[in-house]
């Protein structure tokens, strides 16, 4: 299948398409309109036409979609089935929660191990994945395959830690440290994570609550 | 300034252009084109234009935007100047690192007081909030305005806690917990943070430059 340039907001949709099939599929239903995805996303059926069509022929006319081949179909396209191979560095709360609750392999993750400065936490196994010192982590990426390392260290730490990933032929970031590691000649695919991001449309949503609420009064 | 109704695309793309004006207004930038705008987020700039016409007219002719006006505007349609205040329940891991590390405040929210069901932890004070016991939450929510519940707990306790809230007069929920939390007969309010859809957009990506490199060999 011949894939055009996709707009990164048609990529970052796919994954709410992902989880409200899962969802659908769930329920044991079979088949969704576009008009019905749309409603249940807030899209128009035509964005979710257009957005998937991006992708080649997916829906039959007068039929709609059918869920599983679908969910499947966009499971492949966001490349998960590939057995991506993470490591995590920096055991903190957020490192923690991620090992203990994050299911890596439900979106086709291995998470192999993880790393710390901290002599207290070093050689611990969390969830069944073991913490190991940090500076073992350059002999570690010169003899195992990782595609992503999920960042949660310190900011303090983050510039130079990414850097010693890159340097060690690290290629893709899962950034939660909300500093930018990517400096303008780095090659690294960077993925921010930014809580802030969700917080504000909450914020936007109860803004207009409160504002209805005055103008019906 | 009359709004229309705007879609919940354009909603999510707003703390982005925030991020991103903020850190222009950092480097003393002081007006941006929407062309350079949009190379900046991955965006056309007639995609920015549109987007921002959906709130007014932001930029003159010719000249652009101003960086500091736009960014203002913004953070007001974004609510962020209305104080709101909240709680969070769960000081787990996740729950730990939110009060640790996110600025409530850099957002426009205020973070009062977290709860939880442990004995070890309730009464602790945590980067200055305490941690109260969750039997006193009706009490508090009785006498002290919540706009906003961080919700941090078990996926066990999810539904009970979101549950208990609502009938407290809790309007909107945050929720970290991977929980569909909200009824169908609910009117509450929920931004469900999904730490998988950044993750797949990093697999789509890094999926997109293994197949570039396979059809350059």
């Amino acid at each position: 299948m011949q894939e055009k340039r996709i707009s990164d907001n048609v990529i970052r949709r796919l994954p709410r398409y992902l989880r409200k099939l899962e969802e659908l599929q769930k329920r044991g239903v079979e088949k969704v309109s576009s008009f019905e995805l749309g409603r249940a996303l807030g899209l128009t059926a035509s964005q979710i036409r257009q957005d998937l069509n991006c992708f080649g022929e997916f829906g039959l006319q007068g039929y709609g979609y059918n869920v599983q081949m679908l969910r499947e179909r966009i499971a492949i396209i966001l490349g998960m089935g590939r057995g991506y191979r993470a490591i995590l560095i920096g055991v903190g709360n957020i490192g923690r929660s991620l090992i203990d609750k994050f299911s890596f392999e439900n979106w086709g993750y291995f998470l192999d191990c993880t790393f710390d400065v901290d002599p207290d936490i070093i050689g611990q196994v969390i969830n069944g994945i073991q913490v190991h010192d940090i500076n073992v982590l350059p002999a570690y990426l010169s003899t195992n395959r990782v595609d992503v390392a999920v960042l949660c260290v310190s900011k303090d730490a983050a510039v130079d830690t990414a850097r010693l990933l890159e340097k060690n032929g690290v290629k893709a970031i899962w950034n939660f440290t909300n500093v930018d590691v990517a400096g303008p000649e780095s090659d690294l695919l960077v993925e921010n994570v930014h809580f802030s991001d969700s917080l504000l449309a909450l914020s936007y949503y109860l803004t207009q609550n409160a504002r209805n609420k005055d103008l019906n009064r």
